[in-house]
């Protein structure tokens, strides 16, 4: 039954290794069983049996002996033939013999069998006839590589098969390999995890990315640090100008819609492939590229660091003839409407030093006009050309990782002669110097040093070959998995409800899907009227007018929440400026809680002639938790405005409920340690504008219903109680608040609506309803209500 | 001798104003009279009779009369036949029919006459004649203008005269224009403007930049203001991507070297004409904009948020053929050598929330390839486009106005037709809708909406009409002016040695002046090498390297400067990066003074992966002042580190100078709450690294020379007094210091050799000289010494 065919081919297999890289290559030698489960099917057929022949063709001169199963549902009469005619059609690359070649597919066909695996039984006969073959032969085993190739609700029972009857004995290793989808959204994919984790161990897991073995993928951590020298000082937010991750098809979805229409362009696409590829752009380059530990958590400390991306950070589209084709292939009624997006335009922020601000885009879509892949980094122009404006030094520079297609039709690595002249130290690529007249991404080809593998080389015959070397680093670990769900889920779920813009396919989309990218948010670039549902509740509620009114006796300003926000945000503004011109310092105190982040974007965002520079910021209330944990209301206001905005360290001005190392304790005199610090620097205590929140049960400030709030006397700062936690708290007094200039309440969302008609209608009493003892003595009091909480 | 001509010409006055501006014109009805001193000067000849001529054909229908006079030094009979040569060669704008003309000229001619203005009687002599022809006639005087057309040394001295003997009396004004130069650098604009202070009050003084007469100069704010609805969310930061103000020549300065070698390009157009129109693009729009008082003072606030700009943020170039025009001359010999620059392009940097890192160029230069001038605003490209690249969405996008000459050959203001289509509402102005075909800042004239004034004025007619009006808001301020030379004279100071790079002139000049802006500084984009005593110190000197050594028996690195302050940074991230492997944080304590600077720098624009989250920020000492004002330590590390980096405000530890309102009050007990603080954040109190510096009387920390340190015992944080203001100081004492993992001393610059050479001889005496103290009990010390503290 097996083969041991020991051919020293040493040179031959060096060049087929990775250069310098330090293999953690698989040292045991012995016998090695594969067996794609799914071994009939598309993947298969396309991929996987060639990828192991090549692994076949070149591992058998390293010292292992191997065999190959192919297991399916089907009965062996029926498998037996259909294996045979994937295998048949089985060729070897162009440096081998064709004499050398017949030999080797010879004992490649004698060394693979068909396995009807459908029953636990079945699992148990082929690991016992493993095992005695192994025991015939005198064989010692090396490992045992499964390699799931079908869909992925039968991973977990197969899983639990393999685990429960397949794991081979004697320190041999067990290699799973799983393709995509793993999982749809986060949760899902947490319980698929878990239900795997119950049966193998993390690192007996290999889930494939096909684009991690794509050569020009697989290139650019290497090409990072190979020309780390030239990249260390323009790697940067101050010369990178923006990076486009692309993957664009000109196919369509039809006869996989089944599939298809679950998932959608994003979940197909972005979330793995274009997330992936972002990882290597913008993770810390490892010290060593071969360790997959150092390798994984660095791109892991990149989803730790990108922006939340929601609906504003995203446009989706689908092609027309989609829809026909739900119905056709679901079964659908003319009237049904899919608004799963087939084309997909995200914007993607890394929010640190290095990267912050530097637009990330990342698009795909089926039925565009042409088919390409790439990565473009866009660099900023800092040559300024006095003479010769059209001298190459002026013109655009960009790196470009071209995953294949497009008019290059070859994968390749281009970078810009003005830039630098790369290195690249793999004997396996090559610079091209002669091309034919193209234009790449804006700029000839001769605009360029390009590099390209000198073999083009299977995605997946690339990833096989790491899979047996165990060489993770090209997988996806079940931390970043999640990790990357964690990214999309918001954004999947945000748009669950959103209408894609119906495209036309091909080169008649024309302008129709162009982005434009402005404030961290995109669109797309044109306006087109789409008569939808959606229309009614959204777009067309633009119309609506801010509103002013009376609410509770004073003045009430409403409009749709976003508008709302502007309008705050202006009048604040407004007030800052008067303030500084009168007094020359704003002093301006907020409050905790969610509802004024969107101010705070707001304000970190486009009003950039604030004063913060004469503005002292101070708190409304505080919870006792250290300042630097997240719940903390100081670190909400932190990491939302004041590390965006210029405002001097001494003019912030938290409550200092750690004192002493040690979390509101009564002797430490936090409270009146504030309380002198306001009558020392705020004019008369009285605060220039204070901004309250009101919570459901109508506390503002941390007041809370159910105490007598007039004991508190003149004092401004005291210690309450929630009846949420954390309980202990520290609060401006009414007697504080209603020393302002200017009070503004801001109410937002559905969930607030009850509360406001009750407002509407009772009297003043802050014992049980705190936020009616807002009544500033001499100055005004606004209240901002959306329509969301006006109207319900 | 004056004629009164009543034409009520009221349409057409309209339409030579300004739309809608309200002019601040002087109502006063009346006589003027006007006096060019320098009246048969080149500049006078050239544009300002020219100038009054038109001011006089417009303004003779508003109800004033007029009379001229031509001051120069020559006696009568020689000055009156060229100024008659000069007023005969006046002609009249194509509006205006021959007839009329023809007639408005011989009136002119008539109102003038040629004045010798040599001693004080000849001014006398003037004020007087003038007061007799307005008594004789009968007339009201309306006021009277001074245009000062002479070299600048003679401006205090015609002033002093002017202001003893030509002032009008009963309520007429008197305003006295200037041309540049103002002064060759602050001090001397300082001294010309107190002495021109002395005789003339500061609304009497106009002082003439003639680009703020150019029209499309002079159409910037109002752009601004009428497209303010498409500029607002684009003016700023995330959307522009530079900013080139560009005034190029091809003249060379042949004839007039006496003067320009004095003063060079920098100070001939950048200082003044360049810097004016950057202070329009980038100014705070004024409501009103004929407000003189807000436009100078918006401006004014440009030159306090401008970055300083030294010699790393210029490059400078001289012509080939310029020295040997020196050498002819200004009589010199063959070996004299000028370094006048004759080319000069600057970076400046706005550091306001709004423009903070958009690099603005201002360019100038002789020689050059083309006559042309331009300020361009480009803007990031916003836009993807998935499909068309070439489609117009997806060009650059910019704004250019475009003072004249160059590919376009008229004035303009142009806006890439992808931006937005803009508002000029101005009857002066059109827009151009047919052009030949010409390529305008790397774009075809037919991608841009072009407007341009329907007819072209002289800049110094625009202004002469602007002072007859009373309007300052076209003219330098004292306060603007030295803010200007404030910016500007710290430049020209460092370039006082400077070798400028030489280029031939003209299109051989090819891609020599290309310049090339990384990480806020500027150089020339390709290498030369010149031949040049400058070279030995200065270039050739990067050949050393940094050398590692021993100082008083520890360890010490020395470099240049640049290099060492490199290297500590270095040293500092890789400590920073072990500790918080190790800890989960590191513990940095920082020094006062000038020395760290450059370090702040280093690691705020270079260091993008230093681990500021984890990184906790104390102070080694600090003065008794608050620590908003300059003075403070804190206040220097929080301008030049703090606010530059994302490091959390819970992480930096300022020393608790002021408490409860007051400074350094025992009672307070300031060092007691820091010493608590170490003590209850720092591990063992044993801060990661400390960065000490020394001063000349080798001080370190604050601890001076002549106390007993030893008697602080284990006491980490104490009260010391420093021999100099402010003398009261916080600080950490050696116990805190030697506790530490690692300190780092940093001497730098020549004045500290003698100190360096001192220290390496004496022995440990902290008493004597402090700085021996520093011994760390079990951590390492590390002397950073550059070489010229080390060499001297």
């Amino acid at each position: 039954m097996f083969a041991t065919v020991l051919l020293l081919l040493v040179a031959l297999c060096a060049q087929g290794g990775h250069g310098e890289e330090k293999r953690e290559e698989a040292q045991r030698p012995g016998h090695v069983t594969v067996v794609i489960v799914g071994g009939t099917g598309d993947l298969a057929k396309k991929y996987l049996w060639r990828g192991f022949f090549e692994l076949y063709v070149n591992k058998v001169k390293g010292g292992n002996t191997f065999s190959f199963y192919g297991g399916g549902l089907s009965p062996a009469d029926k498998g037996k033939p259909a294996l045979f005619e994937i295998l048949k059609a089985l060729s070897c690359s162009k440096d081998v013999s064709q004499e050398r070649c017949a030999l080797l597919k010879e004992q490649f066909l004698r060394l693979t069998q068909y396995r009807e695996l459908k029953t636990l039984e079945n699992y148990q006969k082929l690991a016992k006839d493993i095992e005695q073959d192994l025991k015939q032969e005198g064989m010692t085993e090396a490992g045992r590589l499964f390699y799931l190739s079908v869909p992925a609700f039968a991973y977990a029972d197969i899983a639990d098969k393999i685990n429960s009857s397949c794991r081979p004995t004697s320190g041999a290793w067990l290699r799973v390999v799983l393709e995509k989808p793993f999982g749809h959204d986060f949760r899902s994919a947490q319980v698929l995890a878990s239900q795997l984790g119950g049966s193998l161990k993390d690192e007996e897991m290999y889930r494939i990315d096909h684009y991690l073995g794509k050569q020009v993928v697989a290139k650019i951590l290497p090409f990072r640090k190979e020309n780390k020298k030239f990249l260390d000082p323009i790697w940067n937010k101050h010369h990178i100008e923006r990076v486009e991750i692309v993957l664009k098809e000109t196919l369509d979805a039809k006869g996989r819609i089944a599939f298809y229409d679950q998932y959608g362009v994003i979940r197909d696409v972005l979330q793995n492939h274009l997330t992936e590829v972002m990882t290597l752009l913008s993770m810390k380059l490892p010290k060593n590229l071969s360790n997959s530990e150092e390798v994984l958590n660095n791109k892991l400390q990149i989803f730790r660091s990108l922006l939340p991306v929601g609906k504003k950070q995203a446009v989706v589209g689908q092609y027309q003839a989609y829809k026909t084709e739900v119905q056709q292939e679901l079964n659908k009624t003319k009237d049904h409407v899919s608004i799963t997006p087939t084309f997909a335009a995200v914007l993607a922020y890394i929010d640190d030093a290095q990267y912050e601000g530097i637009p990330i885009l990342m698009i795909s879509g089926k039925m565009l006009d042409e088919r390409v892949g790439y990565a473009r980094i866009v660099f900023k122009n800092d040559i300024f050309c006095v003479q010769n404006h059209n001298s190459v030094h002026c013109k655009p520079k960009q790196i470009v990782f071209y995953f294949g297609h497009g008019s290059l039709q070859y994968p390749a690595v281009l970078v810009s002669k003005n830039l630098f002249k790369p290195v690249l130290k793999d004997a396996e690529w090559k610079e091209v110097t002669e091309h034919k007249d193209v234009n790449v991404l804006g700029l000839p080809i001769s605009d360029y040093y390009v590099h390209t593998p000198k073999e083009q080389r299977e995605a997946y015959s690339e990833l096989i070959s790491h899979i047996f070397a165990g060489r993770k680093n090209s997988f996806i670990s079940t931390e970043n998995l999640l990790a990357s769900w964690g990214l999309w889920t918001p954004l999947l779920s945000s748009l669950a409800t959103s209408f894609p813009r119906i495209y036309p396919g091909g080169a008649e989309n024309g302008d129709l899907l162009d982005i434009c990218v402005k404030g961290k948010e995109i669109s797309y670039n044109s306006e087109v009227v789409i008569i939808s549902n959606d229309q009614m509740g959204g777009t067309s509620a633009k119309g609506f007018q801010v509103m002013q009114g009376k609410f509770r006796g004073t003045d009430m300003v409403s409009a749709w929440s976003e508008e709302l926000v502007n309008r705050l945000a202006e009048d604040l503004q407004e007030a800052a400026e008067a303030a500084v011109r009168e007094n020359g310092v704003f002093h301006l105190a907020l409050s905790g809680g969610s509802s004024p982040l969107a101010l705070f974007h707001r304000l970190a965002l486009h009003h950039f002639s604030f004063p913060w520079r004469e503005t002292h910021v101070w708190m409304v209330d505080e919870r006792c938790v250290p300042p630097s944990e997240a719940e903390s209301n100081f670190n909400t206001l932190h990491d939302h405005l004041l590390q965006h905005v210029r405002i001097p360290y001494y003019n912030i001005h938290p409550m200092p409920v750690q004192l002493n190392q040690r979390l509101c304790v009564e002797e430490d005199r936090g409270a009146l340690l504030y309380e002198n610090e306001i009558r020392a620097l705020v004019n008369g205590s009285s605060f220039h504008f204070v901004l309250l929140g009101v919570g459901y049960d109508s506390h503002t400030a941390s007041l809370f219903p159910g105490s007598k709030w007039d004991e508190h006397g003149e004092k401004l700062v005291v210690m309450t109680e929630s009846p949420a936690k954390p309980h202990q708290r520290m609060s401006l007094t009414f007697s504080a608040i209603n020393q302002a200039r200017r009070v503004a309440v801001l109410v937002m969302g559905k969930g607030k609506h009850e509360l406001v008609t009750q407002l509407s209608r009772v009297k003043d009493n802050s014992d049980k309803w705190p936020v009616t003892g807002v009544k500033p003595a001499s100055g005004t009091l606004v209240w901002y209500i959306d329509y969301d909480a006006l109207l319900g």
